[in-house]
């Protein structure tokens, strides 16, 4: 796709720098229009999830307060890129371990998506995958604030708690709708 | 489904607080936990999408410039409800007519799904809407901020952006695929 209308960074301020959360105030240009003094973006390193698929056809799903809304959710694992992990694989099977105590052997986590977060306000990157044949060959990370319920589903269920509006994280759907068209659980009918 | 785990707010401060931006860091007390003493967490007043479908059958999307990625992307029309929008169906008819021309007649604009973008450090929500039988009655706005090319797209055409990766914004891709679903071009098969 080309890459037309780019905005011309003029100046940049660094507002809030935390391992958590980066936001960066730009100077932008806009091409025929105005020069906005504050466009905020969000910075990190990204993040990955990954859909565990058991050997008997199961999905590995967490429930897990989040503070950012203030309740429980139901959704696939899934965490932040670490500084020390160049390649989304390596977030994928630490995640994995650490969320469920589940492992899955190389050959077995392919790439589902990449996506963009939110392009208008954050550089952050998503990568899915699939892992498949999953086993707990581990025990989950104890940390007070990821307290985890690991949860396995039939494809129904999970379709079931996707309707029911119970499995609704917006960057899961996405992934969930995609692990089950690679399985065969989704046909096309054009 | 149960809200367990709670955490305490013990205070708060405002970080960011503008229009486009407010950021709040909270004093959080995790039970059988430590005390963290900034947790952030984004604020705003959430966003709308809509997946608008033409008489003949074709979906309506835009390909736009994103500053938060320096790129362009295809997606559907979206944007952030407004604060006199105390219903998420108003943003859903003027981000429509500003971002396309098209509007949608009352009856033909129904409810698609319900998201929480980032429950782990945001409060935004997310409301979806599929508009059947679109038709262009106005102008879109002029914004420099917003330069939008419209492209109609068949079925067909949607998903092969999907699956090439063009069409790669990840609160879209639940969207599109909740809509081929409900006009019945995805069956399950469990």
């Amino acid at each position: 796709m080309a890459e037309n209308h780019p905005w011309k960074i003029l100046s940049f301020k660094q507002i809030i720098d935390t391992p958590y959360l980066k936001v960066r105030s730009e100077e932008v240009a806009i091409p025929n229009g105005p020069v906005v003094s504050d466009y905020f973006i969000i910075e990190n390193r990204g993040w990955v999830g990954i859909v565990p698929l058991t050997g008997d056809g199961r999905f590995l799903i967490n429930r897990q307060y989040k503070h950012g809304i203030g309740r429980e959710v139901l959704e696939f694992p899934a965490g932040a890129i670490d500084a020390d992990e160049p390649e989304p694989e390596m977030t994928a099977h630490r995640e994995l371990m650490e969320e469920t105590g589940y492992s899955v052997v190389e050959g077995q986590l392919e790439p589902l998506a990449h996506f963009y977060a939110n392009p208008t306000g954050a550089r952050t990157e998503v990568w899915w995958y699939l892992a498949r044949q999953v086993r707990k060959t581990g025990t989950p990370k104890v940390d007070p604030m990821e307290v985890i319920e690991n949860l396995l589903v039939t494809p129904a269920e999970l379709l079931d708690m996707m309707y029911s509006g119970d499995f609704n994280v917006l960057g899961q759907i996405g992934a969930a709708y995609m692990a089950l068209e690679r399985l065969g659980y989704i046909k096309i009918a054009l």
